[in-house]
């Protein structure tokens, strides 16, 4: 679940979210990973289970990068991986691949965003732990991809594959039932990406609740 | 002080700087405010009362920037302010007016980093809090501006008074003993930005209680 | 007139375009500027006698810069100016001072584009030859910004003129009728920057013709 | 032949270069395609019959793109492709995939430059016509990448053909010799990128001719 910068999921409200988060966890078993802000990572990874997420790191080390998001800085702060190249923070290619060598030195899963079928499978070829599907014109939509472009899931679960077995494929971007997540894994995905299907939900436990037991039931 | 993403100002090494720094004011009076990684703001925040700074935040408001440094969420960790345009952090002109005005919605100070006289000039006219002039084949070096070029930081001084006399200057790059930041006061700058030349101290708080020292005097 | 890279201003097209502004300059003695695509500059300045600009410059020299529009080229190919930081191609500030130092050091004439009154007073502090400001929102919506926004008009014609009297203020966004000039020009702008209100017309020689006489009016 | 923005291959220089390759290739049969600066497209491909080059090109379309470089116009303007991703104009991955898509679409050859084998693999699965992989700590140092990372070479042959093997690999970076040539070619290369080492020769018509020699003794 990636916080993004809501309103529902900064400071205070991310914190409460994620512990909201980690009570499923407890009542379901399903284990949602989470992707706060950078400065709620330390709080909300001492105070939950469940793995936490960076939304994105810069491909640095130890030296002169102000402003920069240093793999060690998040790992120590208690993240277990990190998200790479989301649609609303693209990187130039050479950066995605050194940031993917980068979090595998220091121990953070890597879970890379594309575009489409191509650009997942051109990631695929870069060893990632992950891939996430997620056509920018449906994010934020409320129309799943998982419903409205199942060929794109499906396209990327059959690229991917092909390039490198051993990524695992997500998909996202308007993604807010529990029937939207069946449809995803349905279509050979291991996961989903979501945010503002549960963020903005009015009742985000009966939000995640429902995620949560679409993906039991499969 | 700039901790950038320096080991030594990393987690807990960040924490542990912060608190010398802390104990520094303490003794001298001297406030010295520190500017750490984004994960690291919210426990430094907690834990000492000189002023914690983010070395950069992204023009956004709450909603969808995965990635994006939020500035409500670094105001909310505890910062009271922001480095914004660092030489390694550079920003589109544009960008650095805005977020001069969301730094300002969420009530951080503005220090924007500039590398020549004419550049802090162009910022001086956006009304931030500081412009802080920091040549950029200076930064790390050791060799001091306000000995080496001390035409660029006079000349800073000169030209964005003209253009805004609110604005407060401050130089950087190279500032590494306490006769450096004199130097630095003498020309004009009410402040100094450093980083190396403390982070990378073999004795921080001897460092430290140096520049403090060199500011007292003034 | 910026040509973008619109069909109608591409190649043999521009070329047209381009001998049309010319034939409006013989005819009424007024001499409009011309931003063709880059591929094109050469081929328009053998053919006219108007002033051709770039539609954009890099701050680089001589040598390993692959892709970069160098000023040098752009020179020899005979343009006499260049815009730089148009809204569809922002830079950093720290380039646009680069940029419009290497301009000057080909002589190159310098329009710079800032979307706002105080990034405008910023900009002239880099003593660039021309400010011209478009609030990207009006950037080809048929308001025009001298009707619609009249006080960011001259309120950048204020607050330049304060910190640098020697910069000459033009605007632009939704310029279509010869009106829109009128009112540009009694708001103290010397100048328009116009797109789409004349390359897309129907008939472009008559909304040049239409231009020109509201420039001769004054 | 990478053209830069050496002074030696610009405007009446890049000519002049352009004319030079031109004869090797009526004398030899050996054909380099060259990659001059913009605004010098056209003229070259006026005077020439060797293949003409982009150094890049943007993802935009006909319409409001201010300061880019659309693929409409470089084809237009006599080029019939383009370098893609030179280390020195580095791409977004989605950008780059976009690219490729509109490069397609008007018709130019595609040449995609990569920092490594495995950044070249990914490459590959957006199907370009040629990969040219150049790490980039060797352009222009003279040292060619044939011989001191042979491993470089063929690893990237190996990845890039087992991923898509229609695609064709290059190689560049310190390529100075038709020893470095013949190597390339050795290692399942077909081809070389060249810059500096031809450009910046004494003789630049000695140079093309010991490159296009050591091509024909293959």
């Amino acid at each position: 679940m990636n916080f993004k910068t809501y309103a529902e999921a900064t400071g205070k409200n991310a914190l409460n979210l994620a512990k909201t988060a980690d009570k499923i966890n407890q009542e379901t078993g399903v284990s949602v990973g989470i992707a706060p802000q950078f400065v709620d990572i330390a709080s909300i990874a001492q105070n939950v289970s469940i793995p936490v997420f960076a939304q994105h790191i810069d491909p640095v080390t130890h030296g002169s990068f102000t402003g920069h998001i240093l793999p060690e800085s998040v790992k120590e702060a208690g993240a277990v991986g990190t998200l790479i190249n989301h649609s609303e923070r693209r990187l130039k290619l050479a950066d995605i691949d050194a940031a993917i060598t980068r979090a595998q030195q220091v121990g953070l899963v890597t879970v890379i965003c594309s575009n489409n079928s191509a650009v997942s499978a051109a990631i695929a070829a870069l060893k990632p732990n992950m891939v996430a599907v997620e056509p920018p014109e449906l994010i934020g939509s409320g129309i799943s991809v998982s419903k409205a472009k199942p060929e794109v899931v499906s396209g990327t679960v059959d690229l991917v594959k092909r390039v490198n077995p051993e990524v695992v494929v997500l998909c996202g971007a308007g993604i807010t039932t529990g029937e939207d997540v069946a449809a995803a894994l349905k279509l050979g995905t291991e996961g989903v990406l979501v945010a503002s299907g549960i963020v903005k939900a009015k009742d985000q436990y009966k939000a995640l609740l429902d995620f949560a037991e679409a993906i039991t039931k499969v």
